[in-house]
């Protein structure tokens, strides 16, 4: 504890190591005297709790961890989205309860017994493969995000919302994703020499369908049966999604029932009506796959307040869908100087980061940025840098850097850098 | 598809590659027809199904997504265990509300605004946390296991008892754990040179106390505030626990109370009448802290049986307290040969690994076994290694290879190979 952990790295109050008490962080610990360590033994020291359960559950006191809906087609049934409660989770892992959700035609309740999986079209043999079946082939599984196209889109309103930070970009999250590597089961299908994509297409009842190049499919996509350990949940997927990491989450075809082979693209009804992005030249450009290297400050944010000046963790999340992520800046000037955030010891390809920084708040106005590089060496752009070239409604792939305006009552807002 | 795939690699079936279907793996594909192509549209593919949620829940159809308990006391109030369902999980990460209990006094309902963190005893200056407080400090998050020192005890009944894998080996379980370096708490209260120790103490009924050297607190521990990317569940310490990478897990010690600096172990209740080993030269050794090298096949196991003979994928895990899995090997004819595992993509330290083996089964007798090495050099011990020097009873840290025994109706057996 020296004067170095308080050497500041960048401007407006960041830190080069950890917030310490003794330099004065408001709302720290407590000295303690005897007086004050003779505490009442509350009830749950004085009689034994509850006993074991079959599941567990939350506490009840955790009241924020639920999803979050916003802007949803009314006078349709399940179709819209929620989000990740993003500001109350740390870590990398999304529980799977909280997995934002993106339904076309709401959640099928498939029977696992009468579901099957069939590979046709430009193969030597067509094939039906039931969960029985694929329980027989060697899985894979891998820590990966999953999001959405149109996360962030309402970063492009023309002037910033004073929503959350889970409704402005919930649409993500990460999780141990398990299952059968998509090349194992063309290996027994065969693939004609014609085949260049293939078309995959959901079991729900609006045949949610979208075109995969082959390159990708042999690459890394699974079909995937498991998440977080456990079977698929019927919100994501069950009993097996498409898996393709780092694209957008609308290709990841959930409920996966056919699979096709194809010569060219489908132009399906979903990746033209939607997952098309409209140019300012009045062009279309189609087939936007990966997703690309964001990051976003998650605590504090709006509805995450700050309280008295003093010492701050800055927290958040980054990824990119073209690798690991080498780098999160992290700015409390607004953009004028920043400084590396650490980085969580788990840092995987095409997945979640958890990044940190320290900060001392000084009870002045602020405005906090984070900046992420990823192994590719993109940089993630500023918002008037992703609304180059956009036609007006065109939402989806925005990666834009995310400022949060600090009040001088602690207030959070989003605000335009 | 070549007949490289099909080679044998050990001995009554192991192989090298994956099972394929062209090789007779019965319970395969299906070649499809036109007819069998022509099925009828089931009720979730014709009309919208059910819309979003603020949380997500299983599917109604998978009913074996339960923890399990057996042999806990009766006439006590909580104290006890249940396990992980660990032959219907795959891959690493266990769901928070499957992670297995063992608990001494239940489960407290603990208000997180009443409760607070005391550090004292051999410090400079004794200081009192609340939730607020430690919220200003930097967090790490890691994926690591977690295991109760009497997992595996029934292995050394004098005859296998035929139990599922889950109430055999389901004390184990492996989280994102996330909450601040403890040794980031001690600076701010400073440690007076005389302190060797320390006991952490839970905010249950019975006061749980355990001693931990300082050396390991200044090296891995965590007071944990969040396990799978939320907040702590009441079954797992909330609103924090002690995490101490890789050692017997009542050692973090959950509800975390108070932690004090001492000279020496104190031999608490806790670790005198529990967690030490008797040996049967009459004497007891205290203070066995690490899980050491251990695997377990899941599938094929006990109450997940075989059908008809043909290929299976054999799956399991391994985990070592002692740093990062680096083989795991695998045997179908009762340890005669072996072959190494495939090990998923994340071997991460201190951390459970999954592992999986091709394998042809011909209908014949068979024993699977598994066994681990570790990154620094130990190799998982036979039963008959675990049990010298034991005394009758001792039952803590048998991380010994578990067989299973395939009967010619597929059936699956615990057997001593």
């Amino acid at each position: 504890m020296t004067d170095f952990d308080d050497i500041p790295v960048a401007g407006n109050g960041l830190l080069d190591r950890r917030i310490f008490l003794k330099a004065g962080a408001a709302g720290g610990a407590t000295l303690l005297t005897a007086t004050a360590g003779a505490q009442d033994r509350p009830d749950w020291m004085r009689m034994p709790g509850a006993g074991m359960s079959e599941t567990g559950a939350p506490s009840e006191y955790e009241t924020q961890l639920h999803r979050r809906a916003i802007g949803s087609q009314t006078g349709t049934t399940g179709s819209g989205a929620s989000r990740t409660p993003l500001p109350y989770l740390d870590g990398i892992i999304t529980p799977s309860r909280l997995h934002f959700e993106r339904h076309h035609s709401g959640i099928p309740n498939i029977d696992p017994d009468q579901h099957k999986l069939i590979i046709h079209g430009l193969v030597d043999r067509p094939l039906s493969f039931s969960l029985d079946a694929l329980a027989r082939y060697q899985t894979v599984s891998s820590i990966q995000f999953l999001e959405c196209a149109g996360n962030s889109l309402r970063m492009l309103a023309p002037e910033p919302l004073q929503i959350s930070c889970s409704l402005l970009h919930g649409l993500v999250a990460a999780s141990e994703w398990g299952g059968i590597p998509l090349s194992a089961l063309l290996e027994e299908t065969g693939v004609k020499p014609s085949a260049r994509w293939l078309v995959a297409s959901g079991g729900d009842a609006c045949r949610m369908s979208r075109s995969v190049p082959l390159d990708k499919i042999m690459d890394d996509a699974i079909v995937a049966l498991y998440q977080n350990g456990e079977p698929l949940r019927p919100a994501n997927g069950y009993p097996m999604r498409l898996f393709l990491p780092g694209w957008e989450g609308n290709m990841s075809v959930k409920w996966l029932h056919t699979i096709k082979l194809v010569d060219q693209p489908a132009m399906t009804k979903d990746e033209t009506s939607k997952y098309s992005d409209l140019q300012d030249n009045g062009e279309t450009r189609l087939f936007s796959f990966p997703m690309r290297v964001k990051s976003v400050i998650t605590s504090p944010a709006p509805g995450l307040d700050l309280g008295e000046p003093g010492g701050y963790q800055v927290s958040g999340i980054a990824w990119s869908g073209d690798g690991k992520i080498r780098r999160v800046e992290v700015s409390a000037d607004g953009g004028n100087t920043w400084a590396d955030a650490a980085l969580d010891e788990h840092v995987l390809s095409k997945c979640l980061t958890r990044f940190r920084s320290a900060w001392r708040w000084d009870g002045g106005p602020a405005v906090l940025l984070s900046r992420a590089v990823d192994s590719a060496g993109n940089v993630q752009p500023t918002r008037s840098v992703v609304l180059q070239g956009r036609a007006p409604g065109a939402f989806d792939h925005c990666n834009a850097i995310q400022a949060w305006q600090i009040s001088r009552n602690g207030k959070v807002n989003n605000v335009y850098s």
